[in-house]
């Protein structure tokens, strides 16, 4: 089973707790905001979205930071995942 | 009786829980947009919405996730269903 | 008398509960949202729309579902109708 | 003494009371949009408004329904007037 | 000493209560909005504004019908004027 | 230590009360948009601003009169500095 | 580990307070905006941000005066970084 993300959209997986601490990345958040460490599951095709051309620039595998509340949820086959535009990506941490 | 859809808008209908389950997948919405898996039951023609070329990339048939909020619902010899946005959709099930 | 809408706008009028209910339809309003069941009685010409071209699809007769608040209420000889934008139009109902 | 209305501005008047009630028209307003039945007294020139080239589509003379929150009322030698734009105009009553 | 203001803004003067109600105009004003007869002082040289170009269409010495609360009043040499953008001018009067 | 302004921005300096009073401009707030006083110290270089090319139509040294609220104050070596929007600068006083 | 931001984006890091002391800028933050210096980390490709052609013109080592508010903070390797867009940068302080 899987998600196939339309437009400029993003599946990501966050990086469980453990990883983040091991990887060296603490997050702190701001009330607005708060930043996640995710692992790119699929990308979107990209195309025109709301009128306007879309490339995308991340890809499958990259580690990025995003910001939590802009997704949508989702749990397939008891993993959780999150779909975020590409423009909700602030970063790939290398 | 049928629903033909305008526009970019595409009419839906939501699964029901039992096969929800059954497929694997358990939904966790946030308290914002608690979002919805659907089948896709009509197609609108896209064209110009808003001043903006659309193109339609979904079709009859597919299983997506969707915003529950952002549409509205119809009830049509006793069956329920629900009109979005073709923008409202997040990612198709594959 | 007569209402003669301008631009995009259309003129409908509310199919009565007892028409409703015959046809099947019945309609579950969201709080934001109160769908209703509509006839097109005349439909405005259509052209620059705020800077944008929209051209006319639907037409005289059409049986619409449409968003009920976006619209005015009008009484004309004792009947009461509705101007909506053609973009407050979901569907036809066929 | 003469109000000239600039870009897509409209001068109208409102239709009194009892010409309302004779023509037949009875408009019921909702909360946020209470229409009136106004005759046009002067069109602005049109031209480019915010970018956009309007061209105008009705004259003066004509009877129109319009909203009245989005005019500002003004008094000349006596004779009270509002000043819409022509977007603000939903049909005219023929 | 002397304000030139900047794009499509017009430097406008108030008239004084006595001079309106000599020439028959008196104003209601809406809550959001109350309107005022004003004669222009300086008129801004137009141009690229936001990205759009603007034509002055006003000029010095005209007395119009604007909107208080949206410009900005300043005291020079003992005068109040008042700032506005020139889309905020709804009318001349002649 | 110098301030270089992008794109848009212009470092004014608030000129003295004193100075003010001397000229003869007294301002006099609304409560949303509190008028100031001061001298251009630095002007952006303009270009593309929000996809939008913008020209810098005013130059170091003009006396402005400006928003004080859109800006953002800065203390560089003990003198408090302002930085605003080209388009937040209203007119040239002269 | 390193952060490569996205699009228009900017990585930065806030500059000690001792530094901010010694180098003489001392900075009064309004309610609604608390600038900050910060020295220029990593810089974006810019390239198309929501439709619009965005040139980066700040590079790696600039010491900018930036808004703190618009940002999202993170901390790699026991560092704290903040991620801005470009147009969130009001000077660079030579």
């Amino acid at each position: 089973m899987k998600l196939k993300p339309l437009a400029d959209r993003v599946v990501i997986k966050m990086v469980e707790a453990e990883e983040t601490t091991k990887s060296g990345i603490i997050l702190t958040g701001a009330a607005k905001e708060k930043p996640e460490v995710a692992e790119i599951i699929e990308v979107g095709p990209g195309g025109m979205v709301d009128g306007k051309e879309v490339t995308m620039t991340v890809k499958k595998g990259d580690k990025v930071i995003t910001s939590k509340y802009s997704g949508t949820q989702v749990k397939v086959d008891g993993e959780e995942y999150t779909i975020v535009r590409q423009s909700d990506i602030l970063a790939v941490v290398e």
